[in-house]
């Protein structure tokens, strides 16, 4: 479980919350934001010559997957592997490559592209096994779902139909198993969105996790040719992973603390609300009541290890 | 006027139409692509450490900005200006920092929001002057707009309120001047956009070009701290820009030839139409049958100078 830590923070915030022009700051803080650490057991390091990038698994989504992932980085399967195919403003993959051709060195995984999730209780036998879900609303009918939200700082997505299902949405930073045409043929090899999100390929793909802290790390990977589809031929054209660890086998003392605004929380509920209603004088034309939901960024501040 | 030039260049447009999965090319190829060099007058090369950035300006949403543009850099006034100011997955900001104070150097400029574009000829009269616009519609009922198209390679919105009104919209590589709270204070500060489209900022900003080229050039801007709202304060952490020139500033056989694909051509509607209409049997679950105006690359190709 994610420790917590309610911390006055609001300086922070208002940066996070304010477009990046010079006009002035809120006028009342946000003093309510609950920080989370996310559980060491599904955090990642992935170490590039770019730099370290932080990675927080889901297992609640991808069960299988994460499960299939941490089995890698145990293995330390992704040491020496590479971003071989990398296309400015859309993914960057990296693995062994068995996403290229038929051979595969490690056995394919089902798929997980969704999960049941019932907007309410149907019965009352249901609603007495019924919890709170962390779903914290961002929009009815958004251009791709008929609701988005934010499931513990993970941008998802709700449908009623078929009994009600929850996916999690391809946005910037969304990690995802790579596949061929078929469903359960993912492997070893995975992708980081870096562009707009390709929110098409939602309930297609097994997302299995996010970067938390190092995204412009991420950014720095470098592309391929879009004529080629992204795949780099040349070693000395592709980043390269040094290694990839999870955080619980990393000293306590070497961790990085990375402090991630509760998505339940009231404070985020109120940054919500004011990214939604933009008041200020900076705005001449009121932008639409609206919220795209890979455009609502979830704060997150480095510490050193509390340890 | 842009030269025009029809290319049977098929492998290319497959390459952008297909997600970098590994799952078959369409079986037609797109043959009926017109490809487009934008004018010279209004092309810019943007020179930094990190690489060339290809940049077309639009004269007409932005004829004042773009003026006040091209003088600034005929006047070389961005040489040794710097990226002072860059979030990730925001906005990468440069300029004289004018933006931050009250002192301006340069005198500031009108703001160009939207343009008045009605959607039909009101009457006959109307009618008669009427011209076929460039318009390309991409969708209906976008979460942030009626309307959503492109206009000669440009994303925009259009909306019938108000007589009918037009602007472009803040995507990734979109390209603005910065301001402070009053409209008409953008001076010499200008931002690319870098990560998941802010569109909340349209029709409140003045949106003057776009990044045709080199995109990936953009992404390894040195970002700034968050919390810090983005400002670098040390010099060694900010990308410098060492110079900015119009192409048509620039020896013929020193240009780059950026091949625009005509977003007005019958390769692009069906190009658009594919991409609406996910048929192949990649997708195990529909993917709704919308556009993100944002998330549809416009194809384009660097050749060597043609002279």
């Amino acid at each position: 479980m994610p420790q917590a830590c309610k911390i006055y923070f609001s300086t922070f915030i208002q940066a996070l919350a304010l477009v990046i022009f010079s006009f002035s700051a809120p006028a009342h803080a946000q003093e309510d934001v609950i920080w989370n650490l996310p559980d060491p057991e599904n955090t990642v390091y992935l170490e590039l010559q770019e730099g370290t990038v932080v990675i927080e698994l889901n297992p609640m989504f991808a069960p299988k997957t994460v499960k299939h992932f941490k089995q890698l980085i145990d293995d330390q399967f992704y040491r020496g592997q590479s971003f071989y195919r990398v296309i400015d403003g859309f993914v960057a993959q990296a693995g062994d490559e068995s996403d290229l051709g038929d051979i595969h060195t490690v056995a394919s995984i089902t798929a997980e592209f969704e999960i049941d999730w019932p907007m309410k209780p149907k019965d009352k036998e249901e609603a007495r096994a019924w919890q709170a879900t962390p779903w914290m609303p961002v929009q009815k009918e958004d251009l791709f779902a008929p609701y988005t939200g934010f499931i513990d700082g993970f941008a998802a997505a709700r449908d009623r139909k078929k009994g009600g299902k929850a996916w999690l949405t391809h946005c910037p930073g969304t990690i995802a198993m790579a596949r061929n045409s078929s469903a359960d043929s993912g492997s070893t090899d995975f992708y980081i969105v870096i562009g707009q999100a390709p929110r098409y390929l939602d309930r297609n793909m097994s997302i299995f996790g996010r970067v938390v802290w190092g995204m412009d790390v991420v950014q720095r990977i470098k592309r391929g040719p879009t004529l080629k589809n992204g795949i780099i031929e040349e070693d000395m054209g592709r980043s390269w992973i040094k290694g990839m660890r999870l955080a619980s086998s990393v000293e306590k003392n070497q961790q990085l603390d990375v402090w991630i605004a509760d998505t339940n929380s009231k404070g985020f509920k109120k940054m919500l609300k004011k990214r939604r209603n933009r008041s200020d004088n900076f705005f001449h034309h009121q932008p639409p009541k609206v919220l795209d939901i890979c455009q609502v960024p979830v704060p997150v501040r480095l510490e050193k290890s509390n340890q």
